[in-house]
């Protein structure tokens, strides 16, 4: 007969007082790291050890195209999310520089940009079709494409070899779909939630809004997050939704960027709530709904930058914080061992 | 003859515009980068090209002790001032954990720790003496310490190599000398600056505020940045200001960690104003008086993370953040170079 385990939830009590006994004999004052303690105890949390190994990271940018951007909800015009997976590939995007910058490898993932497929060999296909349908109209995707962006997502972070990842997007007119699964989801109003993108002026923002209302009002409830995703998301917030839980599946870390992975962030908790502590909120974007959104999902995000890009910048951004803090776990002398005296 | 020379300002106002420019023809919306933006302007601006290379990182760490420390106003005792420089020396401290995972070089000065020299050949002796005097009693160093420290920083920095340095400090007492320094140079009040330090209670921090009231009713006018650091200062604190001086003489960008590196950073600022420009400011620090002080310094962090550490921590984990910056400048391709669509 095998002996008796202590039920989950001691376990866990356990290793989390093991981290804070751990990361409070360090030598340093009590609570002196601030924020970079509490992101190093859930690293060591999520990762069930005192000497995490965070030293490298990957991104990924699923790009797609998305039936709601010919409804006037966006400031620049679709042909752009196409473009802007060509900049990815030739290496000149804020993504992909600071990617170059701080070390780390960058994938392009063809979600579903709308024309005829992209034939670059670094480009990795994951076509579900060339773009959603209009939500306004009818519902974005179908189950089945629902399913398959799901499971490519899953796929791709599973072979992913990094320890932690970043997720970013693409796609003209995804701030449209974001916001409707976070409204859909969270219960928070669209007024709260729907902002200016890429850069809506007054009138274009008031647009986008009666649209969202109009799109809102189309669709009766909703039973599950999948459902809500077939509604309303992109090819890419699904896939970027799949890859989040295959990360967390597979034991690594979870970078979120901003607005839209984190209404992707949102889906997979809601599939999954056990994959919510491998997240890690890298920043609160300028994007209006960005800040509520994640105070309704009880996020802290580590950056406040006033940037409002995607592509995954500011999980790039703050992924060197997040290796630090992993690092402060596992490396930092103790008092003890340092021979360093405590307080007066 | 030669041809007349456009007037300086009218050259660093056409260095901003274009700066500038280039900044807004980099394929995102415009402003979308926030803050990075910002810092990749003032690097520009500071270097003088769109073509910043800043690519390498060192942090230069001084450490002295404070005869203010004898009159009661830390948690820990003096003696760990000794046993953190040896922390440092073996890589057990936050800062050279922090710095060998984001391959940041250190170099760990002696600018005046108490007790006899000590010998580990890693260590950069630059020793004014064994600490200051208790300015509570008399100036805390003469006029010729004072110069020396100021000298020896301005020369460890100049031969430093590296695109950015940050300079970090330990020295148990220091905060009580950067609050110092910081209202005498300031006007800000000894209520509005004075905190905890590396982790007083309330019966600590009102020792630690009579303390202060007390030495600065002991101190009439003083004339110049340089006579506020002799009565107040510290060995490592004018060792940084020096340095600080140094690195901007130079035309390295200098990234000011928290509340003690500010107050040097102030003192270098009021011995040279034109040294502010490469003046990078890391974070905003949990210690009391940091805010206030940036304000009055009409500095913007970059990071907020409830650190109160110093070290250089705070630099160390804004170095990413501005390499990135300058990387966006340098390599990012124009709407026009990656043929990328305007808005509608």
């Amino acid at each position: 007969m095998l002996p008796e385990e202590p039920p989950a939830g001691a376990v866990i009590a356990d290793l989390e007082s093991e981290v804070w006994r751990a990361i409070d004999g360090k030598t340093k004052p009590i609570g002196s790291l601030g924020r970079v303690e509490e992101i190093a105890a859930q690293i060591g949390m999520t990762l069930g050890t005192l000497a995490p190994r965070v030293e490298t990271c990957a991104l990924t940018i699923f790009a797609a195209d998305h039936g709601i951007a010919a409804e006037g909800v966006s400031a620049f015009p679709r042909a752009v999310t196409r473009q802007m997976v060509a900049n990815f590939l030739a290496g000149g995007a804020a993504a992909t520089v600071i990617a170059a910058s701080l070390g780390v490898a960058v994938e392009v993932v063809d979600a579903g940009v709308a024309g005829e497929p992209m034939t670059d060999p670094k480009l990795v296909s994951r076509r579900i079709g060339a773009g959603t349908r209009s939500f306004l109209r009818e519902a974005a995707m179908t189950a089945e494409e629902c399913a398959a962006a799901l499971a490519s997502g899953r796929e791709l972070a599973a072979r992913a070899r990094a320890d932690a990842l970043a997720f970013g997007e693409m796609g003209i007119g995804n701030t449209s779909a974001a916001t409707m699964l976070a409204h859909r989801l969270t219960g928070l109003s669209l007024e709260a939630l729907v902002g200016r993108g890429t850069g809506l002026d007054a009138a274009g923002l008031a647009r986008k809004a009666a649209v969202l209302a109009e799109a809102d009002a189309r669709v009766g409830a909703l039973a599950t997050p999948e459902e809500a995703l077939r509604e309303f998301g992109g090819f890419e917030i699904a896939m970027m939704a799949g890859a989040m839980l295959g990360a967390a599946e597979a034991g690594k870390l979870v970078l979120v960027d901003g607005f839209i992975a984190t209404s992707a962030a949102l889906v997979a908790e809601r599939i999954a709530p056990e994959a919510r502590r491998a997240m890690i909120f890298s920043h609160v974007s300028a994007e209006a709904g960005h800040r509520a959104l994640l105070e309704r999902m009880a996020a802290r995000p580590i950056l406040s930058l006033d940037m409002r890009l995607g592509e995954g910048t500011g999980a790039l951004l703050a992924w060197p914080i997040v290796k630090a803090a992993a690092a402060v776990l596992r490396d930092m002398a103790s008092f003890e061992s340092a021979g360093v005296s405590a307080r007066l």
